[in-house]
């Protein structure tokens, strides 16, 4: 399908829509105009963010938005004039025929300027294609995103390390280890790293086993510990996510086995990443893994076991963003695109394991984009 | 205008949007399918999430995605199955004519439910308009943002107290203070605290002139500091929003009448502010106190001087909501309505200060939301 050749148009704010962000490039909380004609960018501000937008020099132009609220109610003298009425006044005056926007586009505010007839075409699909394959200081940016996750299980690794198990508690530093206790040690970390970490996951035992429950409560001796750690860096918008699963205290080879399986499927799916491969094929080679080892997945009415969950997604400005590694869409992987390789395993009463690194895809063996040492039995 | 009795159909992530976590009551980090038939609340779930959204029990019904893909792609057996195949099974399982959907429903799925004839009617305004009244119950987890706002202004007057004037540089802990260092000081209080402050604003001299500029680099003694600090409750959702402005060393008779009068001015709008009031009254009010004590507001094209933002923001699941108090429209305060009281003033060479509070609207004086000293100045 050939692309349309039409500018685009977002109004976001940078803070919910990544596509804002990459085309912006600078942070704003509210939602504002930003578009496209020939191979400018332009935006629109208020007076509260003029100066700083004009200072950031992201932009080939930025425009007062009082002055073209005005030109707009002059041309609309007997209507509250709003987004929509200001982006005819821009399209009428820089003479754009029409606008390509995201899919995620406000509905109400593309009613508006349809009726007021400014074409406009959804992307259906990706607003920028480009996104999905990361340029070297973007590589270097998630890269630095996986550096403050590895921060993070730095921190938790020496606390966990400090504690102590006695009978069905970790003690540390007087009292019981907690989920709460190592996620702040985790989070403060990387806040001082110059990142932020949000919904860190931080869940021991069966919580695990729900691999988007945050974690809460007392962590315990010789269970399997999930940290899954998705920072954001301040300065770049970038993430990284890296998920490592740790044991204080002895391991059983139920437990073990199930570690070093799901590290070989880890494994298994890098070294099918390269430039071609399908997602789903890659998603598919870790199914198999994991049925070859005996792990059988089920899906009841209060939840599922086993293995349920993509192997990895497409990682940048936004945590999830494309391609997938899924089993329910084919989804060919690029050159330089960066990826999670995430898989996992859990059942309740045994626990849950989930081993995350990210790649970059080349020609060949994948780069690798994080590091942190695969030790997780702290004895 | 007469409400829609159509039932409110979503589909976001509870972290971008805030109507999406309002109705959900449950935090999920894709986006995801939430609907109303009658009084009962529905959501689909894959079988990633499944298990957790059942047990927080914030919906009356979760229905497992794979199912429903499935229905879809038996009605469907050509196409490729995605959310609005899905969505328009649903419509016809539950006997549903149309939906009620948020304005900023994304328009690529609004296009493709039209198509297969699912009737969407915009809300063309607040989705829920019960967002912007409070409940005790969430005027309670805004007072609690608003105690961790304080949690971080206390952190950072302590790092203030023990820092030293030594020629342009504050001295603390054997090096130059900085926005950093204080911005790590009261975000990670913040975060012992249960609570994230994202963006925080530590802006001194001519920085904090640009209302928006998060500061960076050394603080100087004598000049005047904003600190602007808006953090998300983790348990909750909701938002705290304060600012304080503090000064280092010695102030000189500019800084002190340009700090008393924005004091001033948002007593005045408060004492103003009670249900039934225009939230653009209660801002020409301070606007006028400004004129009236000497202070001109003005727009280049560089950006502004003076007073050039709106007075204050309703206050809740998101950090701007409604109502507004804004130069430019009429919005009524009502009873149990959460706004910020937050007038400024900012001039490049004397610096800039806000003060904002938060305060709940009654039929009498304002129930205030938060609470921190005024003391500024220190010596």
């Amino acid at each position: 399908m050939a692309r349309s050749a039409l500018p685009p148009l977002l109004y976001a704010d940078t803070g919910t829509s990544s596509d804002q962000l990459y085309f912006s490039r600078v942070s704003v909380h509210d939602p504002f105009i930003a578009f496209g004609v020939g191979k400018k960018r332009i935006t629109l501000q208020n007076a509260l963010e003029f100066g700083r937008i004009k200072k950031a020099r992201t932009f080939d132009a930025v425009l007062p938005l009082a002055d073209w609220h005005a030109r707009a109610a002059a041309r609309w003298p007997r209507r509250k004039v709003g987004p929509a009425e200001i982006i005819a006044e821009l399209a009428r005056a820089y003479h754009i025929r029409g606008f390509r926007i995201p899919d995620d586009f406000p509905v109400a505010l593309f009613l508006k300027l349809r009726a007021l007839g400014v074409k406009l075409e959804p992307a259906n699909g990706a607003m920028f294609p480009d996104r999905e394959i990361k340029s070297d200081a973007e590589a270097a940016a998630i890269r630095e995103g996986n550096r403050l996750s590895s921060v993070g299980f730095a921190a938790a690794e020496a606390v966990l390390r400090a504690s102590r198990p006695k009978g069905r508690t970790l003690r540390y530093a007087g009292r019981p280890l907690t989920s709460e206790i190592l996620r702040f040690a985790i989070e403060s970390a990387i806040l001082r790293e110059g990142g932020t970490s949000l919904d860190t996951i931080v869940a021991g035992g069966d919580q695990a086993c729900d691999p988007h429950n945050r974690g809460s409560g007392p962590l315990r001796p010789h269970d399997l510990i999930i940290l899954d750690i998705f920072p954001r860096v301040t300065t770049t918008g970038y993430f990284g996510d890296m998920t490592r699963t740790f044991l204080r205290g002895r391991a059983n080879d139920a437990q073990r086995k199930l570690v070093a399986t799901v590290r070989a499927a880890q494994l298994a799916a890098i070294r099918m990443i390269r430039d071609g491969v399908d997602g789903k094929a890659v998603h598919t080679k870790v199914a198999n893994t994991f049925i070859e080892a005996g792990y059988k997945t089920k899906h009841t009415k209060n939840g599922s076991v086993g293995y349920f969950h993509g192997t990895g997604h497409g990682l940048g400005l936004a945590v999830h963003e494309m391609p997938r590694m899924s089993p329910t869409v084919s989804m060919t992987l690029k050159k330089g695109a960066v990826v999670t390789v995430e898989p996992g395993l859990y059942y309740p009463g045994l626990g849950g394991c989930r081993i995350e690194d990210v790649v970059q895809v080349t020609d060949r063996a994948p780069k690798m984009l994080s590091k942190y040492p695969y030790e997780w039995e702290l004895r």
